[in-house]
């Protein structure tokens, strides 16, 4: 394992070449390392602007062996990593953060949400589903509407099917291919919140300031930050980023979601054990962006301030919507974040727009 | 020649990897730009942050040709570019900004003196000097001290000598070389003020603050900006940029250095045909910093907002003071920016700090 705190032309390498990877080792670099990034891809996002990308499948032993040894640490654009790899990584000599728990828990929405209520950061009433008998129960102990998750791999929406009639039980477990699921109760709340917290190596905790989310198809189309909350529910999201980052001895960023019930009462729908889309405002919102706090968090270095000094709305460009750029590109506190992806399929995210609304 | 504005996704080519390529690549690939850089030192800084590099010498006419055909657009991080590898890079089929005249005129010491006294960007009294005798009758004329300088390629202090004694003068000849030469007359100043400045395609001029700079050995240390400077000096000082630029129908950032006589007073120093390092400051005191400014102007964007939002003291670390990173890392206000080079010879630009003092 090497020594911490890394020093400036230290290798990290990155697993995921998407537009997380690729903002991840711009900000590397800024500190002067040098990134690696493992892709299946060739010539991925985040390939374009770092040292080298290994072109190969996520879980290659041999592409993984290869980055262990190139890489002083190693880190992730998504959770969906194969605790095998990880071990890979280890063995050839990288560090590895956030670590094999962290992923663990957040690869399974009812491990998930279980350690959650164990550190006493509060999800909606949910049960686990594996067979019809179970959604069926599981419907009478939660009421409808209720919302069925596969369990492993869902994300932006995909994997889960809103339920509103008991009647709809079956057809929903077939939506969702009868694989092992959770049902959750519907949380009632006033609006969904998210915060992006940062923990290092010596177990000091950054929090940022809330964001509000607003989402459109189950995908984030903005995000508003910092948050017009009062004290307390600040306080309390703090409280709640604090217990999940230190019971899992997490080291890196975590993003956050929350349900804001009102009177400083919040539920965790889900937590990202990595980067988070609901954390890109803060590249114009603050000082040190959540890209760069993540790469101190990961290589040892002390955590930057993460207070807010502007007012910013972060929304999401999807698909064509990247068409927009001329115009935004005309717009004088439109701050732009293009990922360089060259196919501008539907959905995909091409880019986000920072609007700098004002001080903060 | 490609047709403007040019797309996200169009490359990008720079003509060294140094500090400043660097860092007009990371502005570049923030807007959704590919990178292509051409530096005879493999594995450049640049380079470790770009989609290529071309190794080879600055004017290898192969090189020149493969980067003209690969890039929409090509760009310079320093001004001494033969006007051979501008005409190669424009038959290859690229943009090439800022032009040949501006690169030409910044080449010659007393062609840049005699163009800017011709637009009313004043200058301190100068003699151009190409023999001993030149330069005697150049201190009877301008008086002692005067400072000598090659008219050529010199830089960062090289290629520079005061004369404080008529006596000195051979000496001082010899000590440049007895290359052709400029005497300049000491101008009596306050303080050295820098702006930068950019300018569109479609001739728009936009100026940021003044910064104030303090050198160290004829190199650049500390740059403060903006600059207490009162409003009549900051409007001599757009006046100035705008008559500099508009002159030779320049396309991108250029960097001016003044001496600030009083009474909104300015005699400029000198001009750099590039983002200059006493713009770093604007990385982290303006919304849009000189990097993204030049990429906007080059490749035909509108240019962005050049307001402060903060005050910043700009400190290049030089040589070993790379070893400073691990304080500076620890200071909340202080964003480090580091350029990838791992051999911290002495005297060498290693990396900046720009500490955030306030909002403007």
């Amino acid at each position: 394992m090497p020594q911490l705190p890394l020093s400036p032309g230290s290798t990290l390498g990155i697993l995921g070449g998407g537009q997380l990877g690729r903002m991840l080792s711009q900000a590397a670099s800024r500190l002067g390392f040098d990134v690696v990034i493992l892709d299946p891809q060739p010539d991925c996002p985040a390939a374009r602007v770092s040292r080298a990308q290994i072109t190969a499948p996520y879980n290659d032993p041999d592409a993984l062996q290869a980055l262990g040894r190139l890489c002083d640490v190693v880190t992730f654009e998504f959770e969906n990593v194969p605790a095998s790899s990880v071990e890979t990584l280890a063995e050839a000599g990288a560090l590895v953060a956030p670590g094999p728990t962290a992923l663990a828990v957040a690869q399974d929405r009812v491990d998930e949400k279980t350690y959650l209520n164990a550190v006493g950061a509060v999800t909606a009433d949910f049960a686990a589903v594996a067979t019809l008998d179970d959604l069926t129960k599981a419907i009478d102990k939660l009421g409808l509407p209720a919302v069925l998750k596969t369990r492993r791999e869902g994300y932006d929406g995909k994997g889960q099917v809103w339920i509103r009639d008991a009647a709809d039980a079956e057809a929903a477990f077939d939506a969702i291919g009868r694989r092992p699921a959770v049902l959750e109760a519907a949380a009632v709340f006033n609006r969904e919140l998210s915060v992006i917290a940062a923990r290092g190596h010596d177990g000091v905790v950054a929090v940022y300031p809330l964001g509000e989310n607003i989402h459109a198809n189950g995908v984030l189309k903005t995000n508003l930050a910092p948050a017009a909350v009062d004290a307390k529910t600040q306080a309390r999201a703090v409280e709640i980023a604090a217990a999940v980052l230190d019971g899992l001895d997490y080291v890196g960023v975590m993003g956050i979601e929350l349900f804001d019930m009102g009177d400083g009462v919040l539920l965790v729908n889900e937590v990202a054990p990595r980067v988070h889309n609901t954390g890109h405002w803060t590249q114009d919102g603050c000082v040190c962006d959540q890209f760069e706090q993540h790469v101190r968090a990961i290589v040892g270095w002390p955590l930057g301030p993460t207070e807010a000094h502007a007012r910013i709305e972060m929304t999401n460009l999807l698909g064509d919507e990247i068409d927009q750029w001329r115009a935004l590109a005309a717009e004088p506190n439109a701050r732009l974040h293009l990922y360089g992806k060259h196919e501008a399929r539907a959905g995909r995210k091409m880019a986000h727009v920072n609007r700098v609304l004002g001080a903060a």
